[in-house]
């Protein structure tokens, strides 16, 4: 049973991670029967933290969990912290398969969605 | 002359924002000649900052500059630094138009690419 975990920093804006929310909705409607678990954590600063959303997702019977970095970058939250915590969930979680996926900025549509971007006026 | 400014937070790890100038590379590949000059700028962490860039962006001639928050959220980098840095710059350059656009998150196809990337393996 498969699942995905859309794994975002996290703000101390309420809003900023409300929008993280409303964006898993979305993704979850678009989605096909693939998963049967779409949901998401926060590195920081909100919650659920990773730990606890995987924990969820392995209590509703996930033994596979696809984690997609909701990062613009490679930065040290990627490359460093979230596999940390990815090998931590392996041990709490040994019968369960995690695949970290790439960050959302590597997409390669990316530079087109940024010059879509640039001609949208701010909130 | 109009100038597309795509500005980013910023990493303490080089890797990550040689991230960003690589991007900015493929933006320019693909724009088309609307933007004489597209370029970038850190919040954060690295450099240019946002005021040098535009400073450089005027002394080539630009009189209009869309400013593209590469950020996931309206945290309030987005929300509130952004537009202190955009109303400090409209100071120093009056003759200049600036327009904050929209942050990528926001585009309508984040969750068609998140289900992408789910199916790529991180680095």
């Amino acid at each position: 049973m498969k699942a995905l975990l859309i794994l975002a920093h996290g703000s101390r804006r309420k809003a900023s991670n409300d929008e993280v929310a409303q964006l898993v909705d979305k993704v979850r409607r678009l989605a096909d029967a693939e998963y049967k678990e779409i949901t998401h954590a926060f590195l920081e600063l909100s919650e659920p933290d990773i730990q606890t959303a995987i924990a969820s997702l392995a209590e509703k019977g996930t033994n596979d969990i696809s984690v997609l970095p909701y990062f613009l970058n490679s930065g040290n939250h990627v490359t460093q912290d979230i596999p940390e915590l990815i090998e931590q969930a392996k041990s709490n979680f040994p019968d369960c398969n995690f695949h970290i996926a790439s960050p959302i900025g590597l997409h390669q549509e990316m530079p087109a969605l940024i010059l879509q971007c640039a001609k949208q006026p701010n909130l």
